[in-house]
């Protein structure tokens, strides 16, 4: 038997890349989760990671330990307010307070290093387009010229960067994730959780996932300290 | 009067980069020198680009750990031997077992996070393709590749990676450090150090940069434990 195709599958422990980690499964690849620890106030996220890591079969599940608050400017990193109960149209303009600069490509890097240690040719990254907040590092073109990039800098000169959530909907998103036994249970997506975990309901990570729970008829089955 | 332009300078310790920040001083820019400590096993290199940073003048110098070991793959950051007295052809042919798996592209996407906190609009870093060793994450396309995604995923749309050496032999980038004056006696080059941090003279970074020397009939003013 030809053993499964490697893949590295960038996993944060929110709803996105748990989907993101049961399509890579399901597409036939050996699975091999990487998380990073980066001095984010949610790290109640990474637990949340290895839960999922596990549910769903992984090969193995690295969590890397980068300082990116060492250089500042972002509030999911610092002491500074996460914004909270913005409108839609607050949530769609600019690049919010909580984009920390470059964290895409750090973390694409990092998952690079460790595709061309496996030889593995995909990397899975859960960024979607459609309710990206304003991030520029969730682009498609910056997804593609990553990819580029990374071809041109290892050995893995037909690397592939698999982005399958990109133009789907926070809604489709959860249908395809049921339907791959995903448990929304396990996932974390707050930027600013209680001590506790349990999620503050207002942030717009929180916002834009509660809504598309409500959008389908669904509970969402994640703790919340505020509803 | 307008302050100096910043720029984010990659600083190994070894002569290019040590060059490389002089070049970047003498452009004009604020420097705000960034090292790596990854796990090397010749971190007397972080010593050496302290003193070169001070040396040089830069308005800070930071060092970022990150574990680059964790996912193998290299004699630098492992326990295997490091290749010592090959031939010419030997240094000249392949990828060496001292390539550190995506080592620039995870250094640039850091000092792009810096860069994008300072706005900074400039990386520079003292790769050179004539003497690259068959580092392919050294190559011009690569830079080029690199700084398109860089452009797209942060608020840095016209950042530019400068590379000032990418054309210079290791005797030319002597003679240009010389010129901007760059102590190469502070410098550290070595692969495989000794434990009082001379070089071993026989790797093939010792290798080049003594040639180097050599050719310029100049003596290397930094330690060997054996010549």
């Amino acid at each position: 038997m030809v053993p499964a195709p490697r893949a590295v599958v960038l996993l944060s422990g929110g709803m996105d890349s748990a989907t993101c980690l049961g399509l890579s499964r399901e597409a036939g690849f050996a699975c091999h989760a990487l998380s990073f620890g980066y001095g984010q106030r949610h790290a109640v996220e990474l637990e949340a990671a290895s839960r999922v890591a596990e549910a769903l079969g992984v090969v193995e599940h690295r969590i890397v330990q980068i300082d990116l608050a060492a250089f500042g400017g972002s509030a999911l990193t610092s002491g500074s307010d996460v914004p909270k109960n913005r409108s839609d149209a607050e949530i769609g303009t600019g690049i919010p307070t909580t984009y920390v600069p470059a964290r895409n490509t750090i973390f694409l890097s990092y998952a690079l290093a460790w595709a061309e240690v496996l030889d593995a040719h995909d990397v899975y990254i859960g960024v979607n387009a459609l309710d990206f907040s304003g991030y520029p590092d969730c682009r498609p073109a910056f997804i593609a010229a990553f990819q580029a990039a990374a071809r041109l800098g290892t050995r893995l000169t037909d690397l592939t960067i698999r982005v399958p959530l990109l133009h789907l909907t926070k809604a489709e998103i959860i249908v395809r994730g049921r339907a791959l036994g995903v448990d929304f249970g396990m996932t974390r997506t707050c930027y600013d959780p209680g001590p506790e975990g349990a999620a503050c309901g207002r942030c717009d990570a929180c916002q834009l996932r509660l809504r598309a729970f409500a959008q389908l008829g669904l509970s969402d089955p994640a703790p919340y300290a505020e509803r």
